[in-house]
């Protein structure tokens, strides 16, 4: 844990600095894999669950009746939960598609905007430590939305050769088309190139380790699209006097315990917050089963009192917090001073766990500071937004001298022409 | 020209595929001159003028005389159409500004999203054949619009150390903070990493040769994002038996005269439209100035008669064209039926030409089949859409329960516990 008290401004821009990721030397590795599934499909991948999730696997497609018995396998009531957070989901996503809105630019010239889905869309879901079905809703669920025909799933099986049933109900609930049973690098690769189960798709969502990571930027080479660049995520907390130290504390530790690497900043202007936050920190660790995690991310973590709110959010623009909560009272009056984040969360009670799972706002995010230049995962992630016009022949003559001189000064006689012939 | 009547579906995934581009081995370039730019900042720029350009640059920026001169030396006519066109693309990327729509997802947790500019973006422009000053139009407007802080361009001298003025002039209406003299990879290179006279930036944007579009994708090693991945541009008409070959012929060439890579496709269910256009295309060729480019791409280019309409689009699909023209009386009809394409012209008026220069709409589009997962450049290309949640004390007691059993089942107990500590 980094403690600074009142940091000056010109030693922000190395506060705000990610620790450097390894970068590890995989690309080889990424393309070998590559090259093998390309060779060999179904098979490639059949042997890379042998070789990376000591799993055997006859066959990589998730059968119906796996479908059917994980429903069996969960709680009525995680049923229940998963349906609920779903629907809150569908909600936020469904206000995000627009109207078809007609502008007449120049009378007779009338352009407009339509969504059209990406048809072939892949998800890829991690296993590991965390059995992470709520990805599915945060993916899938937008996908339905926006109209994609094929919604592929990809997630490792375990040593059994099973995949979580919490993940393959979640994926069933929310429309997800074929669901295999390969993960990491050679998921990515299948659902780049297509094998014989596994349809070639046109973009590719989810989180992943670095070789998962590293396969989505290869994976691109195909052209194939990806959601995002991805790195640790992150929480950055600005709280002032009222802030509840307890939840601030809770906060910060849900973000750490995601990954030894995650992102903790805490920032505030008041120092008995500070410091009961840093003490409820070390309190509510010890209960935590990943705490190994926990105590790890919190190593590279820093804890900040800053002199204003303003600065605080200053601050906070440029480090360009995946999440950010405001744990202050006036909230709304920093809102338009925040210009780079993923995520915002608002007040006391605006715990990031309830974007994470079922408040209805999309989890996957920008990271490692790309929240500067890149939106979380929403609607339009899933979509194509097409540009329609039609010049009426009134409408050609009333535009058609501007065209005709702008391409005749680009040297572009033929654009030129095409207005010309038809005014003719 | 390669022309097929009838071409079984089976036969289509090699009709839509485009020529292999060549893949030069340039990263190796790129690499050397991003390393040449960070490390002697605007002197590399400078050596790389002469070297590449031709060009003597004692300084890269462009000083404000020289834009007050540029506006002298172009003529009245063509800034009214500038202007014009400027006015159109305002008018329609203002259209894509959203209103902001909360969303009470659950009672008490209240979802919305809204806008903020990408702070600082930056533009390139190509020299070379023709002085695209109307890309300055379909790129700074909407930067502008969408608030970006600091809006820069770069685009490459001429051998005397000059801009083209339209270049220069379009780029000082539109809002561009800062013009500077440096073209090709270096340009790029300078705008991710920064140099003692340009700002780095966060998005980069703009068109340009294999080298530009390889140092935009070097680019994104730095944080940068871009645009969107390029390729030759292209055209795809589809015109029924009341299209006019003359129209549509000037339409083709009016993309074929783009370079000798671009791309263009016919398809027309009427065998006299298709002998006519072809007739028409070979006539109108001969008087422009750049018909050596058209005659190149042409001979890539494919004339193919159709069975019918829906056919033909569903063809279209599945070659995903950067522009699309329906020149069929019932195009209403066919609008639902598209889904891949990055701007579709309706009709017998609209021309490609209208929605390059002045129309509104973008002409930045997605080429090389990229319509399939990408848009064109919008006002969403400057801005990100950041999420924002509040939850009233109410609102985490409706849906903590369902937090803490989703978290609780994937194993992360620090989510489960913001919640928990809340609702003691």
């Amino acid at each position: 844990m980094k403690i600074y008290r009142y940091p000056q401004q010109e030693t922000w821009t190395e506060l705000v600095k990610r620790p450097t990721l390894e970068q590890n030397e995989i690309s080889e590795l990424i393309a070998e894999i590559f090259k093998k599934v390309e060779d060999n499909g179904d098979r490639a991948l059949i042997e890379f669950n042998k070789k990376f999730d000591k799993a055997e696997t006859e066959n990589i497609s998730v059968t119906d009746a796996e479908i059917e018995k994980a429903e069996n396998q969960i709680s009525d009531e995680l049923k229940i939960a998963i349906q609920e957070a779903k629907e809150n989901i569908s909600k936020f996503h469904t206000s995000q598609v627009p109207e078809i809105q007609k502008v007449e630019t120049t009378k007779g010239v009338v352009c407009w905007r339509e969504n059209r889905a990406v048809e072939k869309v892949g998800i890829y879901i991690p296993g590991g430590t965390a059995p992470l079905f709520s990805t599915v809703l945060m993916l899938a669920v937008p996908a339905n939305l926006a109209g994609c025909k094929e919604i592929i799933l990809c997630t490792p099986p375990d040593k059994d050769g099973n995949i979580n049933p919490a993940i393959l109900y979640a994926a069933k609930l929310c429309g997800v088309s074929k669901i295999f049973k390969t993960g990491g690098a050679q998921a990515v690769a299948a659902m780049a190139l297509g094998t014989e189960s596994i349809p070639k798709v046109y973009k590719i969502f989810g989180p992943g380790n670095q070789f998962v990571v590293a396969a989505k930027e290869y994976a691109q080479r195909y052209g194939v699209a990806i959601d995002m660049p991805a790195g640790p995520s992150e929480v950055l907390v600005i709280a002032d006097e009222q802030a509840i130290p307890e939840f601030c504390a809770a906060d910060l530790l849900s973000q750490a315990e995601h990954g030894s690497d995650s992102q903790v900043v805490f920032l505030t202007t008041d120092l008995k917050v500070f410091d009961e936050t840093i003490s409820a920190v070390g309190k509510q660790i010890r209960d935590l089963p990943r705490n190994e995690f926990a105590n790890q991310s919190l190593e590279n973590s820093s804890f900040i009192v800053m002199n204003s709110l303003e600065e605080a959010v200053e601050f906070s623009n440029l480090y360009a917090p995946e999440h950010l909560i405001l744990a202050i009272n006036d909230f709304e009056k920093y809102i338009p001073m925040i210009q780079n984040a993923g995520s915002v969360f608002l007040g006391n009670y605006s715990c990031e766990s309830a974007g994470d799972y079922a408040s209805g706002t999309n989890h996957t995010l920008p990271t490692n500071a790309y929240a500067r230049n890149y939106s979380g995962v929403s609607l339009d992630s899933f979509v194509k937004k097409i540009t329609f016009q039609h010049l009426s022949k009134e409408g050609l003559q009333n535009l058609g001298k501007t065209i005709e001189i702008m391409a005749e000064a680009e040297g572009l006689f033929a654009h030129k022409n095409a207005v010309s012939i038809r005014l003719k």
